[in-house]
């Protein structure tokens, strides 16, 4: 299109956006989105909040506010990740318009064309698209056995502009960090002086507690800790927060002003009060129980329906079950199928910041209800069964 | 900062900001913000609202939703600004955060560092510094008594990558763009295919109906055109619009799914529910009348008080009045004398591109009280005075 910026120019429309745009579509049973389940939103007591702010404080709901947020807001999140050892005030926090406005604001911060940027291969897809803009060179963060290889990575990375990380129920992936790995890597990043973003959107959708420490507790110092409320609360209220150094925060700020000036008084003062009152506290255990049990419905009817060739990952927390096929299963091809048959996922390979393995999928477990469950699994396994038989009678064919 | 990109190193905080600090003192008397008047929101309809959505359709409001914006909010957008000419579909407008947003977004779809952007001296302060961020080389538009000078622009600048312009009571001088200039800039732009950004947040806000054309019904296919809903209903809401080209908005809606997936999806159903209720239709006469009182009073109140060598604008519209003093009076020194009596207001300086003039002011008449007003104009008037004679002192001293 004549007149757009370079930057522009290399945009293209996400395949997940049009593939989301198809599972849409009514009956189709929807593996695929990244949505919270609706089922569990706290409908009632939003309601009550919103009275209650319009009764006893509308002004500062509806007025302009301060590009960095409410601060009252800010001091609950500096208190809740506060610790003895690293104590935490507002100036450490900004609220941002949902952690993805945090991507794009890191990204202008601190990407020239050119810098190296090292994340998982596959990351999180909203990642990748927000730093793109800005025209760094990605590279994968070495891996063994497949957890991450801090040894190698010290060989390899000291001069990288900045690491992105998921530890917790990575995005696609489903994977947890162990504790061995986060301790190693925090040396690595302590010892470079590395800038490390570390994005949890899931942290707190752990199906039983085994809270490992945050990267950020970590290496306090390097680390950029992005924060939402969107998984426990409510997606649409868009409110998520940066846990930084001061300084960077004071830069952050500069740039959100230009963005937005400030994300909506009105949503802060809602999380807020449902902060305080206690309904955020409920819904964790709310959001856990249920996702588990879905988690586990998902595994079992994997389980049951798909042929034993097709490997899984068994996620302790998160929203996201990743599926490796047999290599002669393309899963661009299986969807084009499934959704013949009213099932839709997200091929893996989108994911891929290099070498994409396109018998990959992603599933989500977090909004199908447990009998369509058991009906798309049944379809899903059927269908890949089908196409393992006939890459066999080609490849027998072939001889 | 170690580590931060090129663009992040050249932003600074802006000396607005900083003044708007010190003014939300207590016992400030502000004529500095760009705040609508808290007295006109209209909270009991907003409540109502709420209650409303979250009864009958909460799960919209609380899900992720697309990022293009809630489609029936597009198309009332699309409704309001259709013309039998130029008929518009919800495929031409984007929902932003705010309008700021879409500075932003066009900043990044179209900017690429040295692309030359005119724009008038003095200009919005937020545009100017989003624009910033993607380092274009800024240009002042070419003027003859105080209006844009179209011939001198057709000469120069063919080769401008974008024109940014608030035809309608513009923020900070107040003024409005009569129906000639209009029509040969759009026939400049039309000839010569330019980009027109058409920034209108204050359009609305005529004190007495004198409806002139858009810049975008003159030169539809040229002009992207922004829209908000902070003036009218509430900015703490953060709801603005684009309407632009199909094209332009699809290139703006994969900018924004990186910059925030989309806008607050609560934020978006209140509008549309404030605009489909009729409280739109409403609030528009209820602002009208009390900023075109309040501007009076204002105006009255110079008129009294300030000298006789002091000019200023009669703004028809919008939030605020622009003053040119005697060339010997440094604004920004009036100021600190005016906040050592409780008086504040924006030094005008701020908002040029280059050659600032020192010796102007922005004073927004929103939001002060009548009888506040008379006390803040009777300080600033005084203290005018007192340095147009100390000035003609140092005068007489120096011959």
């Amino acid at each position: 299109m004549k007149g757009l910026s370079v930057r522009a120019k290399g945009v293209s429309a996400s395949a997940i956006r049009e593939i989301l745009k198809v599972t849409e579509k009514p009956g189709i049973i929807s593996l695929a989105g990244g949505l919270p389940s609706p089922l569990l939103f706290p409908v009632q007591q939003v309601k009550s909040a919103l009275v209650d702010l319009m009764q006893t404080a509308p002004e500062p709901c509806l007025q302009y506010g301060p590009t960095e947020g409410v601060v009252e807001l800010r001091e609950w999140v500096a208190n809740a990740h506060s610790s003895a050892e690293h104590p935490l005030s507002a100036d450490n926090v900004l609220i941002t318009t949902g952690s993805q406005q945090a991507l794009d604001l890191l990204s202008k911060a601190l990407i020239d064309p050119g810098d190296r940027v090292l994340m998982e291969n596959p990351s999180y897809l909203g990642a990748i698209q927000a730093m793109s803009l800005y025209q760094p060179n990605f590279e994968v963060l070495p891996e063994q056995d497949g957890m991450m290889d801090v040894v190698a990575l010290a060989a390899q990375a000291k001069s990288a502009k900045l690491i992105y990380l998921n530890p917790n129920f990575q995005n696609p992936t489903g994977r947890l960090m162990d504790q061995k790995t986060r301790e190693s890597l925090a040396q690595y990043i302590r010892k470079f002086d590395q800038v490390l973003i570390e994005d949890d959107p899931y942290g707190e959708i752990q199906f039983e507690p085994h809270k490992l420490p945050s990267l950020r507790s970590l290496c306090p110092k390097n680390t950029v800790y992005l924060g939402s409320f969107s998984k426990i609360l409510a997606p649409g209220l868009r409110v998520g927060y940066v846990i930084a150094e001061p300084a960077m925060v004071r830069t952050l700020t500069l740039l959100k002003q230009s963005a937005d000036l400030h994300t909506p008084s009105l949503n802060q003062w809602l999380v807020l009060t449902l902060l305080r009152s206690g309904v955020y506290g409920h819904q964790i255990e709310v959001v856990r129980r249920h996702y588990g049990a879905q988690c586990a419905r998902m595994l079992s009817a994997m389980k049951a329906y798909f042929p034993s060739e097709v490997k899984w990952t068994a996620p302790r927390g998160g929203m996201f079950v990743w599926c490796e096929l047999p290599a002669c299963v393309n899963a661009t091809e299986l969807l084009a199928q499934a959704i013949g048959q009213k099932v839709a996922f997200v091929p893996g390979e989108y994911f891929y910041i290099q070498q994409p393995k396109t018998h990959t999928m992603r599933l989500s477990f977090a909004t199908t209800a447990p009998e369509k469950m058991d009906a798309a699994m049944k379809v899903l396994g059927k269908l890949i069964a089908n196409r393992m038989a006939e890459a066999t009678q080609y490849d027998t064919a072939g001889k």
